[in-house]
């Protein structure tokens, strides 16, 4: 059996603001990966933060920095952990608009990638329902987005003072999601998986219209 | 019976690029509106496009110009309709980004307002997965979000050299959806409805927490 | 000003077990509704169960009654308030189907006719999710889906021995709610609004493929 | 390397009529699955099928045969296709509400189980949509959804007189579809891999609600 060491994890918050949970939450995902032997490569979305997405800039000045250094890690990567808020019971329109960006650059990274989704908000809810719409651009784009997802709910009374959660069965779950991740990520990577080309269904037999169509 | 005259509407489309297919559309939308009578507030996307959102800036520097013209704009009309593409198989970035930003400003602009969705698209399916994905952050917010949709598949041979659509019976929907739409926006404002007080339900039975939550 | 005695709401409990949270909940907002000088139609999901849906025994032996049932009673009423549970995640499957029997009959009911959705359960989320799954088919056919939903979390400890809401705060939040869906529901009615014609836009220009496919 | 005769794969059609379309692709899909070392149990949703889901049939009779049925074939299997309609922008409700059923008998077999989805209608959209919203009670009950589905557009033209797909391009991204999604269930069937302890993470820490909530 291959060692876990040789998983490579792109990890980041989504949350712009300094004090976030999702960062939180990001950070002590990294010490349980770490621990599972993967090598972490720690982001921010400030790294991969951009204007609102125009194709008119894309075919003219082209794509900007954060789009693109999101690309360029994306594809250094076995697989990727993103921890964020929930604006509005969705996604964050930033963290969209970014993926929105990405998708349009070639290798489309998302592609067969791995992805872990997590969550943290001071409601009961945890965040749950922003990770539900963020699943569908990523799985739109080929992503294969681990169906178990973290949720921590209560989140500003959930931390111990190292950053670690306080309640043990919870702390004992999140090891186990993250783990249980990383397995997956790394039996496809030891595998000849065929890598999909990929193009979108929709539409005329035969035609290819992208998937951020010029409308 | 009230003269349709009265019901003022605010309508925009999404796509941030010049020669946008959602733009045709809004345009056309803005022909049969001011046909039924409505007074239509035209704007574009530029006028409300903003930086990411981020609760430091919020609370530091404050909204930005864009959300906050979206804000007053909002506020000034009985109704919204929006013109927008759909970016992998979901609302745009931006878009949702600038909702995100008018969701904090008081009052809440989106609630009990009542509000169209159109899209145009190449593909077959007209971009209506965008727009079904639109409907949650709105109706969360409280707008009424009016259930019939028009989705303009094919949208690059669907106009004629006057804007229009050239299918007549498509054009005969287009209108009917549109007008529909009018009368129940009128209907509601001319009554004594109690404007509801937009709250949070999920969580703890008397908790407030807000729907951009600081997470 | 027309009267509140003259909107008729169907009313019922969407699911099939006797002791129910959400048929408590759907007794309370009888309550409501009544003292709103709404009459009410009070139902079961007994009244409407039906086998699973088949094309064949739709176009062989017909509908089942249970769906018959529904269809007639929708008919008869203005509005339709359903408080229904949440499996999995999602709505309830029989719910669904027997949403998908009356899609079928003709004129197809839930056009342009408003609705109420509410839903209880022990959980702290309180079953929120399934409502939104819920609006998407339901919207899809023309139902007017009120943006606001009730979802009652810990359900199982909120009722006081009378069947009234424990906690003051809740109790009128869930009045207000109630009452503003009537007040939409009102005006609508007393206003002489086009009844749209329902056809499927998706699919090519002039096609009217049904909601319901022959697939 | 292992062989793909290894995997072990349920394969059934969603639709309960004699002449479906879906039923048509789940053909085709056995075809290419035992062409690349595959061994298919086929099954029909006639074999599956049961009332309504009711918890005091579950407490007091018990499961039904259907869903015991599909319970039983999915814990046989490495693996689950199915080939569904949509009906009203969603998946069947007879389809979520078995498994709804199964989602109770334990262990709960979606858990951790690899599943890919297929659709087919005469739609343009060709069925895609209710493929989204079959995702979310899946993924929900822990099941790897692949995230590349196949929705058939014009369902009813694309089949030849042998059942194969006329179009040459559509047919070889059918087989690639269900090939790359045969090599991640191999990869991952012979890894070592956690099998996650299956839990619902909203609500308090600690609690764990079932997800067919007695509401």
């Amino acid at each position: 059996m291959p060692k876990s060491a040789t998983v490579r994890v792109l990890l980041f918050s989504a949350s712009l603001r300094a004090d976030s949970l999702n960062t939180s939450l990001a950070r002590l995902a990294r010490t349980v990966l770490e621990a599972a032997n993967a090598t972490v490569d720690w982001a921010t979305m400030n790294d991969f933060d951009g204007p609102s997405y125009n194709q008119d800039v894309e075919t003219g000045p082209g794509f900007p920095p954060g789009p693109r250094e999101l690309h360029r890690r994306l594809e250094a990567c076995d697989a990727f952990v993103i921890a964020t808020p929930e604006y509005n019971a969705s996604m964050p329109g930033h963290l969209k608009n970014t993926i929105d960006w990405v998708s349009r650059i070639r290798p489309q990274p998302f592609n067969a990638r791995h992805g872990l989704l997590l969550s943290a908000s001071p409601s009961m809810a945890g965040g749950n329902r922003g990770l539900w719409s963020l699943r569908i651009p990523l799985e739109h784009l080929g992503a294969r987005v681990f169906p178990d997802m973290f949720s921590l709910a209560q989140a500003h009374k959930a931390f111990d003072e190292h950053g670690a959660l306080a309640d043990g069965q919870l702390a004992a779950r999140f090891g186990e999601n993250l783990r249980a991740f990383l397995d997956l990520v790394e039996a496809a990577k030891h595998y000849p998986c065929i890598k999909k080309a990929w193009v979108e269904f929709l539409g005329e037999p035969g035609s290819t219209v992208g998937r951020v169509e010029a409308a």
